[in-house]
């Protein structure tokens, strides 16, 4: 089935990841040349059609608001499948920092956290969902185009793959309020799978018996606020802080 | 003027900081009573009028679809003058954490960047703004009710409040792409003001003038993606990122 992706951000990311197959690329004559020129260049050395056609007809196809005159008729974002990451694992290198994801309904939230993974030095992000329904476009604009170019893995039960990483040296962290271990005890340099769970569930019982530790993000809240305040973190927020820490740990 | 607020979250939150006067309260008689409850008692408790309307009505007079069925009629939210928080600035017990934003325009983003600064010990947010004129409900929401009680200074010109605050003691320091020094060579542990400037145009050339020291956030990319993406973070995710290296250096 055909996909659209829309904006230059994201077709630009995707035309660079080659992970889709294009069939078509679409340029409204209207959009402003210094958005559509480098898409336009990049398609045509790929040997992608591009078709200029006009804002009315670019309108009637866009999903969005903001495709900025620029769409592609792409295939699905494949997947990356276990034994492709289980080469991952072997490159000796770079101990592996792979991130999972649970719980996780929202494409904005979803996309928002393959962004910062990006750039936080994630080598893979795997997804553990029973049902792939999520609005690729959405994620994609979220992830700012890095959904394009990250290896993606669909997990549906823990018992599929994580005993094979866990054979190959990985731990599992699971991140979870209220233990005593923080996110600073832990050693981030090993290889490794962090584990989030979604805001109002948090990590599930099979996905903890997983676990081979748990920690937590420390808070701290101004004395001047105290009174009035519970403080907590969003899903991705709390992931960006937890990545960067793992990014800290493992610099020089 | 009068303001909406939607959703027990903000309501609960707006009540408890207290810095809003209170008309009204909506409760749906079709909400379920563990999302009113409390709501009820709180504003009971706080001589607010309470009343019960029909599904509908609350329907009508609301501007989101996620209010749940609480709806309040409030006064804006005060702004914290600069004489409040000087006297913040005065605390011997703590140094200062203020957080310093320019260039934000979208309400979701200034919510997230609220509600992490709320779990991550700021004393006060500075926005610099000509005109408020955010939805504040949106706002409200984005930052799961940390808006109600976080400390917000409005700054129209760096000339206005920032002289006065270094003069205190307080560093400015400016986060900026492509600096040499990081945030782990900053001393976080000082009464500083952490500046960050939107996602396109970052930190003006007039705010720059005012800050003491500039540094980066290091970024990292896995070799596995190295070959596609340009790594970039959000506003609210750098915010994040950057808060909870504060945190880390002042915890103990």
């Amino acid at each position: 089935m055909s996909e659209h992706l829309e904006g230059k951000q994201c077709i630009l990311s995707a035309l660079r990841a080659r992970q889709r197959r294009f069939e078509l690329v679409l340029v409204s004559w209207s959009a402003h040349r210094s958005k559509t020129e480098v898409v336009i260049q990049l398609a045509n050395q790929l040997g992608v059609p591009v078709k200029i056609v006009s804002p009315d007809e670019m309108d009637k196809m866009s999903k969005g608001k903001t495709h900025a005159g620029l769409l592609a008729i792409t295939s699905a974002k494949p997947l990356t499948n276990q034994v492709e990451l289980l080469q991952m694992v072997r490159d000796p290198d770079k101990p592996p920092f792979f991130l999972l994801l649970e719980g996780i309904e929202d494409e904005q939230n979803l996309g928002f956290i393959i962004r910062t993974a990006g750039a936080m030095g994630v080598d893979a992000v795997l997804i553990k969902k029973h049902i792939w329904n999520f609005d690729q476009l959405a994620v994609s604009r979220a992830s700012a185009g890095v959904y394009e170019w990250m290896p993606l893995v669909k997990i549906e039960r823990e018992s599929e793959l994580l005993p094979d990483l866990k054979k190959s040296g990985l731990k599992v962290l699971g991140a979870l309020p209220k233990v005593k271990r923080t996110m600073y005890d832990m050693d981030f340099k090993l290889p490794i799978i962090v584990a989030l769970g979604g805001e109002k569930r948090g990590l599930s019982g099979a996905l903890r018996q997983s676990c081979d530790r748990f920690f937590t993000i420390p808070m701290n809240i101004s004395p001047h606020n105290a009174a009035y305040g519970v403080p907590s973190l969003s899903l991705s927020h709390s992931g960006a802080i937890v990545m960067a820490e793992v990014m800290r740990q493992r610099r020089g």
